[in-house]
């Protein structure tokens, strides 16, 4: 679709409430759809991994974030530029690693729960968020960084904070090498 | 979950894309669960309806609106506090009745789709962003409208605009009488 020349971009803010409540929905169609909760959590990660590959495009064209060096900077990045700008909060960041490559996010708030009471009784293993670690994991991808990305605490379970880790895999081509 | 007194409301504007690109794996995951375009119709109309009625609270403590006096009033709350609110657009609005009670929202761009390139060709009859027919449906219902609301043109079906058909159904006292 063409776009007027010269005009000015649109205004890409949203309010939030319903983001969450549609994603809401899509994690209740995805709980008919699978029996296992290990089923919904890849499913969303996978979904997530779908939507952080072409996100990167949006993100590094409104950011104008340049290449970070370290995976410190690009955890960050993350935290401050990415969930600011795509979920309206930011995360802490703490390095949970003496070898460098653990991060974790830790939300005091998580805003894509605001309108989760808590998970049934027989939901307990759901990653109701897991769509954001496949987001991260997409988009780190498309700047050739590989990771892993999981929840490890989550206040929907009782954590007193939610936290995302990642670790950051060896380089590509030590990867490649590898096979 | 209690809030800090006193503090003030977060920032509840988020940036689009995230919400979109969610959006389309929310209607590819109903088009892997339903054959029938009909069915992953009908099945959007509802998840909006769910979220139309649990939305309407948010709108009305976030947008200050009074009581609408009239269908005409009620309408341009929708296309100009409502829709730019939640997804950053005002369509224009049409009155298309003489009894005034039927209206259209028209948009020249549908935020909803901006990954969308085109329809498959075997998922012609779907109605990509019913959602939002659902969410104006089930919002209206919780302050006393009963209203049908459909697609009545679709930039993604070839039409030159997106057009929201609403009509405004009789009061519910009438409808309570007539059963």
């Amino acid at each position: 679709m063409s776009r007027p020349p010269g005009r000015k971009q649109e205004n890409h803010k949203i309010s939030r409430e319903l983001f969450v409540l549609t994603y809401g929905a899509l994690v209740a169609q995805l709980c008919k759809d699978y029996e296992k909760d290990e089923d919904v959590n890849t499913c969303l990660d996978r979904m997530g991994y779908g939507i952080g590959i072409r996100l990167i495009d949006d993100f590094l064209a409104h950011s104008a974030v340049k290449k970070c060096r370290s995976y410190s900077e690009t955890a960050d990045v993350i935290a401050q530029v990415a969930f600011k700008m795509y979920l309206g909060v930011t995360p802490s960041v703490s390095c949970s690693s003496a070898t460098g490559n653990e991060f974790s996010l830790i939300l005091d708030k998580n805003p894509l729960v605001d309108f989760v009471e808590e998970l049934p009784a027989e939901r307990a293993s759901l990653c109701y968020c897991n769509l954001l670690c496949g987001v991260i994991r997409g988009a780190l991808e498309m700047v050739h960084l590989a990771a892993e990305v999981t929840f490890l605490q989550d206040r929907l379970k009782g954590d007193a904070v939610t936290e995302i880790g990642m670790t950051f895999l060896r380089k590509a081509e030590d990867r490649k090498h590898k096979r």
